[in-house]
């Protein structure tokens, strides 16, 4: 290993420290993270999402492998929903880590929220800027498009991509669930599955109805079979054109804008929270939680006098 | 109609008009619904969770059927998550609500957040206090087991069914999402299909294994075929058992002093919430919005500083 790899591979594990305070939800750890710079266009985000089972975790590996091809610093963090009673991943998909383990160059790392304030909304954003600021070329985000996740990536990647299996009327779904309207570009991948291709043209004449307004920036639809690397460097390369684009037309920049807004946002809800559980937990938080158990005050009126007392007298 | 039957169907549609004020969010309205007595048992609030497509509305149509034959009153609310950007719903397996449209007993409604403030956290619970107030006598609550949802439901209701699909590895998922310790029943649906009787193996297999500690109710697995109606008879049984159980040990009682508390502390962050928007959006906090975008201040920085002021001047 060189010097310089040698201190690649330090920075490596500090990362990691640093990344595992931000899932603790070590505020210091938060505020020290530097700030997304608004206009930096060192490092590009890419938000990979899909329902499970897609293929997310392959297709990111092939990805991956393509873009250590071309020399490129790559990071990828894996956002899982955790279940609140065992502390475990739900669903389980992952990257097998082995592959890349003496690779300075490659970071790897799967975010679960472990139930504190804030949660995931504020460790993604947090983990995301310290990937940056270690100089990662490329920040590969993968989250499950359930429910609202797919939406939240928007506000954090600088190019979305969407994972679609073929069949299983997954192309309607991602429709119906408005992720169309965030994806800059659309995936299917098993490409040598049956329906694979009827999938890709569904999916863009659905586009073709959603999109009707002219816009610069018209998201493809790409055949994948990622097991076998098949279609990859497309997708590299729309990415880079879709960058191109981004950072051209100034669309990236208000990105990054509109992401700082949402992560100080976010920010001022978790602070908020925080005073707010040490005021239910202190001696007057705790005469309030009895009497609502034994039902002799209503929860509703409980609530205003709790936050009436925190705006009024502030924390204690 | 009767005389009291029109003054039922009078109060289910005054019912529906208070659920959709619930929905939107209306804080007056959550407020006034009555709080759910703590040791009310004229009612008796089933959640049925479980992955799309196990087969929740068809299970619970043929409940719902079941219970309407032994001439109880019953609710079903059915609660979905919501796209925020198409508010339309993502999961749209409905009971069809015509077969019950002429029968002044029966009240269904689906509930989807639409993004307001504390969302379904804060909608559930009322709507569901609001249906015990109306005298329905069981109130079946469907959620979609993914990720939180089916632990949330643990906090709502009074008893837990996990549905399970054969096959799938559905059962070993549940075991991992943590549902397990939450079920006070378990359903295997589409009996007739491959791999039913193995699913409810495996899954008293794993109870065993999961519930090593003598307890005084053991949550047992039952075969149903909801489209035929049969093993209905049976889960009503022993939800009707667990009921009876849950009043004896105190299980009930424990489990609604809970929830109230649950509930105040969602109308603490609710109302705690509200004031914070108003402080983003009022003149000093489009300020500091607009510095933060320009990344003239850090997130955190701007963050500390809007909550300060929150907590030290009050609301304005």
């Amino acid at each position: 290993m060189t010097a310089e790899a040698g201190a690649r591979e330090r920075s490596r594990r500090q990362l990691a420290r640093v990344l595992t305070k931000i899932e603790a939800g070590d505020p210091d750890t938060v505020a020290a993270v530097p700030a997304l710079a608004v206009d930096a266009d060192d490092s590009w985000i890419v938000g990979l999402t899909g329902a499970p089972g897609a293929g997310k975790s392959t297709l990111i590996s092939a990805v991956l492998v393509h873009l250590r091809r071309l020399g490129q610093r790559v990071a990828v963090l894996a956002v899982d929903p955790s279940s609140p009673l065992t502390g475990g991943a739900l669903l389980g998909d992952r990257i097998r880590m082995g592959d890349h383990i003496g690779d300075p160059d490659v970071f790897i790392r799967s975010l679960a929220s472990r139930g504190q304030l804030g949660g995931l909304a504020l460790a993604v954003p947090a983990a995301v800027r310290a990937v940056v600021a270690a100089g990662y070329q490329w920040v590969l985000v993968e989250t499950v498009g359930v429910g609202q996740s797919a939406v939240d990536l928007a506000g954090l990647a600088d190019t979305v991509v969407l994972l679609v299996a073929p069949g299983a009327g997954d192309s309607v779904q991602a429709g119906k669930a408005g992720v169309n309207e965030v994806a800059d570009a659309f995936v299917v991948n098993k490409a040598d599955q049956e329906g694979a291709r009827e999938a890709a043209r569904d999916l863009e004449g659905s586009l073709r109805l959603a999109l009707r307004k002219p816009q610069s920036w018209r998201p493809p639809v790409l055949l994948t079979q990622a097991v076998d690397g098949e279609g990859i460097a497309e997708l590299v390369d729309v990415v880079a054109r879709h960058r191109e684009h981004s950072i051209g037309s100034g669309d990236a920049r208000r990105r990054r804008q509109a992401r700082r807004v949402i992560e100080w946002r976010e920010l001022c809800t978790t602070l908020l929270l925080q005073h707010l559980e040490e005021a239910i937990s202190d001696d007057d938080g705790s005469v309030l939680a009895d009497q609502v158990a034994a039902g002799r005050r209503d929860p509703p009126e409980a609530a205003q006098l709790l936050v009436h007392r925190l705006l009024t007298e502030g924390p204690r």
